[in-house]
């Protein structure tokens, strides 16, 4: 089935009718109805459903051939509000790939898995690829467990709410060990300079290389909540205007810096029209080509605003394959090869020492996260050609 | 029973354990319980309970005596982790003022009323005073109907649900045409200039002459959502940053004008730490002693932000019956005469031409709406006995 007919058939799963983007937020009703949706594409071609001690989802495809696995896929789960391509793409690609394969009478020689990770925006629990993760031990299963929603539901109450055993997380090395390699297709975000000279992709597809170092921090702002129509200004303590400070700070020295840094997530306590914040609370999201960079924006916040900033999580500069990656854009037609500014599952599997690449799908708006993210049926046409190829000329002999 | 003994008795309902202040929001579970409270109260005292059209409840002690009714009372919501004594307290005073005349074997020659008008905070749907609004006709029904909250529940929903009937909501006139005077016993908020040349009470209670005139603003930012790693600081349309500057700006117009001006309440979508804003939503609470001050300061902030407002709800400055409130000064031992920075249902009641009259009982932090709000037990025993002669020297001879 073309790829985008299997997207067709997950548009209505978490669509936000009022702002046309999905929220579909991990372990929720709708990432259940995701996951039932990845399990009827691989029923439809007969692979083998496997859901790994994290919750994320495989479809075998020859699990008993000899050799390490070859991996494709992404993830499911969105930001809120968020696009209809970033995971879902990935994931759809390598379903319709893998039917391509089976229409030309195409058999590995050696395992081949979809996945879909669990979790990977982290939008709901606040640590972004949460299953890739607690699969490489780079999160440790008691801190994931613990993670609170913001209605105070913990991970582990909604795993096992969802029907998982939250006891069971943790480092899955036995599937780590049969990982050969994992290529993940995703759509382009943003238009990063590539090595063509251009700004985004020129062409349908392109290879991305490494993932720009980033984190993430929170500011607390305490303040003295108070009737907002009585406290008079010199004697107020409110959290809001700190916060306020400090979300225009970030800015000024992103820019200064030559880096992205955001505020997009912020909680103010008790939210009253009428009373003064008592208390208030920041997400910082910063990144940079550079490390140094990064922590110069951070420097610069704190300094200027005198607040204190707690690092929730840091990535530093994954460099993919570098062989791998040259070589899989040779072999697309030397198609460009770019950098991500975006973290993502192939980043985690690729500091957990698993040779990994990515393969981009051109995005003719650059946006994403967001309703407005976009990528032509023709360029994801390309992208399953591609998938289908490289699939072709990695498992017809056995690794 | 004293008027702690009877706030106690209110004091689990609600109560936040995570801040140690109440969320009493109208219409909810726990403003039942509270509702509940109230016909206790009134049903130990003998007195018939009655709820209007508007939700707003009454307790009535001799509803059918000749002449117009004295009506005492205050509200039981509160704004979220909200004081205890902010509403509750003129309540429960009313009603232990009640029982102080009944041990005394007082009858009242007239007819007495003690009230909690509904949704006083306007902390759900966004309109304070919406109970005794209603009642006047200030508030016309079909806006207060579709008011909405967070949730997306509107008012009527909210009201049907609590067993109310929201077609009846409206202008009450046979019930206004019943009311003589009304009496609103409350705590003191920040510490205003008193007649007696202090900031706020020095003495136990106080009584206020006037509500300054106040309003609620919405500012409405729309930005481009898009992904905070990869879309260039340069072509943002971040609506978070347009709103920063915006709670700035009301923060220096205030200053600057010798205003109240507060930004308490936000919304920001999609909310996302890895999402620049699409959207943004800011509510702006103005107040000051006089209305061209309040004009200014919305007219710099406009000016300096280019941001249009939106005025939700305005009220001038209402002045109560000038010789009620020197007659109550007087009579209750040349106690001090204060303004109130903060809205009330007698503000409401006053504009509709009630004559009105607010006793104020000192607050020692000043503090109101949070957690820290204060009355000293034996000053709250002051304010039953000033509102016991009040109601004695009103209700003698009927009206």
């Amino acid at each position: 089935m073309p790829v985008i007919d299997l997207l067709d058939e997950l548009s209505p799963v978490g669509r936000n009718p009022r702002t046309g983007g999905y929220d579909r937020l991990a372990w929720t009703g709708v990432d259940a109805e995701c996951r039932l949706w990845f399990e009827q594409c691989a029923e439809a071609l007969g692979l083998d459903i496997e859901i790994d001690r994290n919750g994320n989802m495989w479809a075998w495809w020859g699990a008993s051939f000899p050799g390490s696995a070859l991996v494709v896929g992404s993830h499911l789960d969105s930001v809120p509000s968020g696009g209809a391509f970033d995971g879902p793409l990935g994931v759809a690609s390598a379903f319709a790939a893998i039917g391509v394969l089976q229409r030309d009478g195409f058999t590995p020689r050696r395992p081949l898995a979809v996945v879909a990770f669990a979790d990977e925006e982290g939008a709901r629990f606040g640590v972004a690829c949460a299953g890739s993760r607690l699969m490489t031990g780079a999160l440790h299963p008691d801190r994931a467990r613990s993670l609170m929603d913001n209605d105070g539901i913990s991970l582990a109450e909604a795993m096992t709410g969802a029907g998982r055993d939250a006891a069971a997380l943790g480092r899955d090395q036995e599937r780590l060990d049969r990982i050969g390699e994992f290529i993940e297709l995703h759509v382009e975000q943003g238009h990063l300079p590539s090595s063509h000279g251009t700004e985004g992709l020129s062409v349908p597809i392109g290879v991305a290389d490494r993932i720009w170092p980033h984190g993430r921090w929170r500011a607390d702002f305490i303040g003295q909540q108070n009737h907002a129509g009585t406290t008079p200004m010199g004697s107020r303590r409110d959290a809001m205007v700190r916060l306020a400070s400090v979300v225009l700070a970030v800015r000024s020295a992103a820019i200064a810096q030559g880096a992205l840094a955001t505020v997009g997530k912020i909680l103010v306590e008790p939210g009253a029209v009428n009373a003064v914040a008592g208390s208030a609370t920041a997400w910082i999201d910063a990144r940079a080509s550079d490390e140094a960079v990064v922590r110069r924006v951070l420097e610069a916040v704190r300094r200027e605003t005198g607040t204190e900033l707690t690092e929730e999580s840091w990535t530093p500069e994954t460099a993919f394959d570098a062989s791998l990656a040259s070589k899989l854009a040779a072999e697309l037609g030397n198609v460009p090869i770019l950098p991500s500014g975006a973290g993502h599952d192939a980043g985690v599997l690729s500091l957990a020492g698993i040779p990994t690449a990515m393969i981009l799908v051109r995005n003719p708006t650059g946006i994403s996260h967001a309703p407005e993210e976009r990528a032509d049926e023709a360029d994801a046409d390309a992208g399953v050609s591609a998938l289908a190829d490289v699939i072709r000329s990695r498992t017809t002999l056995a690794a």
